[in-house]
């Protein structure tokens, strides 16, 4: 018997609800600064952030104006509710789809897994150690069946929440972008971090109570325990791929329909509220990026959590019953969530933004402070929560760990993080040279425009993937699929902090927007360009670390799935695994195919319906007349909900297609192919986006001799970067992000239905033999 | 002992030349009947299809136009040489760098392999049947060495040849195009089977020669025999890697610089002489789709021999010394000459072309007829050249084998192939959906007309996928990686054929723009634009089996490689593995991003030059001054030359590092990721490009109602097209074709480097360990 952790069990049971409470208090407290910027038209100047205890108050103020239009708060307020309602709207027409989708998944994981010991209630042999007794199959079936519930629930919670806290925050943005554009990133960031640190706490203690719940009835089986818990991660992930592939689909359709005939035809201003489908667009942002990412990222933490538990269930952790080191995943989210409120300090409470190129520094060192600090936090949590030495199950055999050995895979992950995230700065920014080159090339047209950009995403994959590599190598070599597990949490143990940077993006989008449709001075429009501008690179950040870890978890949770699958191999040289490879590395293809034909025709659709409007509605183009904004709300709610269906199916259905027909070993060729296959696809496909996106920002802005003999906006070379950009519109906020829920959720079914397809799986190559 | 083959070792050595020079002698056949067609002035009606045997020749006369002019005949001729002559040259510099290269890597190869026992002269235990003594390993390095350089001139032979030939037929085309469109396919088509046979043939005598000379050293040392001849693939296929890339940039950067001015700005039509740059457009063609294009599917028949050869030296074939059942992968491609012999007569001889909509289904029928044939052909080689019942090297162990299994085997190849040739068709051609798809997204412009084709190349790799997988589970369950090899043989078994219909592209594509060049009637411009809308389908088609073999054939490298290499099993779940092939996915980008790059940045410089020609030439424009061919061709070339440089060493390199450095399990993972992602890369990236080109063509034929409404050249959806397929150049002819070199040349190259790997490689982690 091995030595146990240092912190007792009790004070990780009373730690990990502490600060995951602590979390859930400082993001309603940001909540609350957020709310004193008024929306009512008894607008009374009292912004929180005006008590000039920095001393540059005046600053700020020189640059303020407009402040005391009365009608402009009306008509913000007036617009942000028409957003909010859209989105909300949205939402709960594709949660009632999801909804249906949700009984008939849990009914299929109930039936299947229940199957595995014909429905009995009787204890059976555990799986790893067949000394002992384990809960019967059909408990496995019933609580993977509550879990996946709660996780599916969870995640719905926190992709509405996050949408609230968004449409709450846009209109508030723009009425401070009157008062400085340092006054404006507080506001945008703070709520930011309202849905950063709600998502992150509230996944955890849900997470937390679920084990303990679960804990009464299964008592010392913890093998069945945790395996149970998996269903949480599939029930996560499952959601977000609906919230990401339907989210992703209505914000592009109306971003791509409302550009091409309004900036292209009608050479209208982009948000323009001439414009039918603005609203569409500004609550797509909403819908996709905020929604959708958050569930993406609570999915990715969640399935992180998941498959180091079930790995740690089958180590010594589980073996010895040490709920310290159990539970030790969850307290690297724990002491992220301080961690990250100590780094959200220095962006509203320490420094200032006083000019716009400090906005995208400050983001930046967020992430560098976050990633620091956190540093010593894992070194600390590794001290306290876990043995000086354990052991680790490695495919069969149990592998001997040391702490330190453990901090590094954490630590390894967290620093990959990091660099991922320069990287993606590096090529999606438009302060350097890759994305400054990209606009030049616009300079020859459309076509160079589209190859260079193409070849930038390309490019951009190279480093991120040794990064992963790098980290992949250390954590699995040091303790195989467990580190694999907890360099993913590494990676995503600042996720308040990578969400609060990543809703910062699509709020100051809607910020613009809304000043635009407002129709507020140029120069608030120019600030919150600057603030969108930033924006851009934040989410392309953002969906890199989404990325990175989704490689990381799915590694981990194939590894989990083979260890529960009983193979002892997944060798490349059998016919069954190689066709396996090919067949997975080709599903983010067929994936990418559909999402992106989905956009193209849902787009198509937009635009007819706003060139008929700007065709029939007699005084639109005058600014008389008002659009018919419900109509293309409605294509866009309903282009997207039919078109999410077949991605969902192709990647819902596939692990139990060929898990069930071709049997484990293809299944988990499948898994390895689309995994180190779809990696590729989405960092590129989202660079490529970002980059297009920010190369049309660079020429709009004029901001350097070069940029200026590029524009200006209406010239040539930026007509091609507008082509560029409609192109990325899907690539970075549909095709590409999908993808990586599409490797995880593979991963996390094949792992839930393991037991399943051991027993009844390669139902074909059984016929033939 | 088991039985031998049913056909005597004497009728062997007789039946493999003998066919081989049937095929030459063919070849020189179609060449005189070519020639036939006169480019002298004294032109005196001498066209050998013109007896009227076959009765249409009153209707295909009635088209007749300008025969009897003879200043066009000059004309023709001059723009030829201008052709040849640019063509000439760039090879020229081609090789002279390439030369050096070679020198080096033979070097190398030398070096590498004689170091492994120390460059001693002993004989050794052989390295599979230990109680046996093999030559020196010395003997091994200087006899690849040898083969390296064989296969490397041999591949470039091939490539300057089907590069005379197609300048050779490219202006003859033209000239009976005058006499209609029936007479001008067959010219082309003929040359194309000029190219396609001598080919074959030749790369299948050089072998066969290489071998018998071997022999005399090694005697019955045939595992030593066949590891050296392993040289003759990394040979062709290295020179094939500089020939696609260096060329692929050749022409694209011409291409998309000619059509960004004239096309775009000046508003001229393709291939106009007032265009500088239309010579190095032209001279493209031929070193870009038939050299390189020659050169690569040489080195696919090469490596794919080569894999076979190899595997079956370690199994019962060579270890009973059964020459026949040796040499079955000999016996397969003569046979293939022999049926695509036949095959060819059908084009030629036994239909004939009467109207434009006949191209495409007589183009499809030979693939058809060929491989019908070709699959009786396979069951008799199979009987008479294999014994009954063998035993085949199965990664340590021999699994036995029937005849009829491997018949099988070499069949699901070839079908495989046909598939892949028909998805390819369909997704390419713009007589189906997919293309006309595209086509009506140019309505809303350029950006939906890149998201639409995006999005048909992603899906065209589903169908492909999964005839390669299903070729390579029944060829690796039947018969290991000897089973994949001959599969791959299977596909290339029509290689004749093959390069027939791809060769008949280019040079469609030629005798259009000569036609333009030499101010020929709109009529006979029409309709070598037709021969080249066929053209650009086949071309697709051919990349398709270039990639799909290319698959199949580095799958059986890359289990020589590992049985070579003394791995037992190349498990995902380790992390040597699992960073292999994180690392190898990615290379196809890192290669991608390179091409792609340099074709922008010489496209660049190109429209640089193009822009000032015009500008400063006076009367330009207007036809009366003459541009300077001469300085296009030098910056495609220089930029070519200098460009191909670093994805060349990208690709050579990264097996002997990774080899080296981090050992043959990572360098396994490397070339199993390589592939695995590559392949779908290659496929999108070339069916993407080809259905922008015939989308383009569609809008501008104009052939439907459809496409009427969306025409005519100069209406917008044709600018969005024109965008489009531009963007589709570097894509289908640069990157997409280059990457299934990638993945070959990696996979033989780690095979030839296989005995040094083993004894010296792992560097780093032996010194951690």
């Amino acid at each position: 018997m091995l030595a146990k952790a240092l912190l007792p069990e009790l004070w990780t049971e009373i730690l990990v609800p502490v600060c995951a409470v602590v979390g859930i208090v400082f993001s309603l407290f940001q909540w609350y600064v957020v709310s004193c910027v008024k929306l009512t038209t008894d607008h009374s100047d009292s912004s929180p952030s005006e008590d000039g205890k920095n001393g540059h108050g005046d600053y700020l103020i020189e640059e303020e104006e407009g402040v005391n239009d009365q009608s402009v708060v009306a008509k913000c307020a007036e617009i942000q509710t028409a957003i909010s309602e859209g989105a909300t709207s949205f939402l709960f027409t594709e949660y009632k789809y999801v909804g249906v989708f949700m009984v008939f998944f849990a009914a299929i994981i109930f039936l299947f897994l229940g199957s595995v010991e014909g429905f009995s209630t009787k204890s059976q042999p555990c799986t790893y150690d067949k000394s002992k007794t384990c809960k019967p199959a059909l408990a496995t079936a019933v609580f993977s069946t509550i879990s996946f519930v709660l996780g599916a629930v969870t995640s719905v919670l926190s992709g509405f929440l996050g949408m609230k806290i968004a449409t709450y925050a846009n209109a508030r943005t723009t009425l401070e972008a009157r008062r400085g554009v340092g006054k404006a990133f507080i506001v945008a960031f703070r709520s930011g971090a309202v849905m950063g640190f709600l998502l992150a706490a509230n996944g955890l203690l849900v997470l937390y109570i679920t084990i303990n719940l679960f804990k009464i009835y299964y008592g010392d089986d913890w093998e069945g325990l945790f395996e149970s818990i998996t269903g949480y991660g599939l029930g996560g992930s499952s959601m977000a791929l609906f919230g990401r592939v339907g989210g992703g689909i209505y914000t592009k359709a109306a971003d791509v329909g409302a550009d091409l005939v309004g900036k292209v035809e009608r050479n209208i201003p982009e948000d323009d509220p001439r414009n039918p489908a603005v609203i569409a667009d500004n609550v797509g942002d909403n819908v996709g990026d905020i929604a959708g990412m958050g569930s993406d990222l609570f999915g990715s933490y969640a399935e992180s959590s998941c498959a180091a538990l079930v790995v740690a269930s089958i180590s010594s952790f589980g073996i010895n019953h040490d709920f310290t080191a159990m539970l030790f995943p969850l307290l690297i989210s724990s002491m992220g969530i301080l961690v990250c409120l100590i780094t959200t300090l220095f962006a509203t409470d320490i420094s200032e933004i006083k000019a716009v190129k400090e906005i995208e520094p400050a983001l930046k060192n967020q992430l560098i402070i976050s990633t620091v600090i956190m540093t010593v936090g894992i070194a600390l949590v590794s001290w306290i929560g876990l043995p000086s030495s354990f052991t680790i199950f490695n495919f069969g055999t149990q592998k001997v760990v040391k702490n330190w050995e453990l901090f590094l895979c954490v630590a390894v992950g967290l620093w990959a993080g990091l660099i991922i995230g320069f990287v993606t700065e590096y090529y999606t920014s438009n302060a350097y040279s890759p994305v400054q080159d990209v606009a030049d090339s616009c300079r020859t047209g459309a076509a160079t425009n589209v190859i260079f950009g193409l070849a930038l995403g390309y490019k951009s994959v190279i480093i991120p993937i040794f990064a992963i590599a790098i980290s992949i190598f250390v954590s699995f070599s040091f303790a195989a699929m467990y580190g694999v597990a907890v360099a993913a949490l590494g990676m995503l143990s600042t996720i308040a902090t990578g969400l609060a940077i990543d809703a910062y993006g699509p709020i100051s989008d809607n910020a613009g927007g809304i000043a635009e449709m407002a129709g507020m001075s140029h120069r608030i429009r120019e600030r919150t360009d600057a603030l969108d501008a930033a924006g851009n690179t934040t989410a392309a950040i953002g969906k890199g670390f989404a990325i990175g870890s989704a490689a990381l978890v799915s590694l981990a949770l194939f590894g989990a799935f083979v260890s529960r699958a009983g193979i002892q191999t997944v060798d490349v040289l059998t016919p069954k695994v190689v066709i396996g490879l090919l067949v997975g590395a080709m599903l983010p293809y067929w994936f990418s195919a559909m999402t992106m034909k989905s956009v193209g025709s849902a787009a198509l659709k937009m635009v007819e319906e706003v060139r008929r409007q700007f065709n029939t509605i007699p005084g639109l183009m005058e600014g008389t007349a008002k659009p018919d904004y419900a109509t293309c709300v409605k294509i866009s709610t309903d282009a997207s909900i039919k078109e999410m269906i077949p991605p969902g199916c192709l990647v819902m259905l596939t692990p139990l297609i060929v898990g069930f027909f071709f049997g484990v070993e293809t299944l988990s060729g499948v898994l390895a192919g689309s995994l180190i296959s779809g990696v590729q696809i989405a960092i590129s496909a989202s660079n490529t986006g970002g980059a297009w996106d920010n190369a049309k920002k660079y020429i709009e802005a004029g901001a350097s001799e070069h940029a200026r003999s590029l524009g200006p906006k209406g010239s040539e070379p930026h007509k091609a970067a507008v082509i560029g950009d409609t192109i990325g519109d899907p690539l970075k906020d549909t095709s590409g992000p999908s993808l990586n829920i599409l490797i995880k959720l593979m991963a996390v079914e094949s792992l839930v239905f393991a037991p399943f397809f051991a027993t009844h799986g390669g139902f074909l190559f059984r016929i033939f033999s």
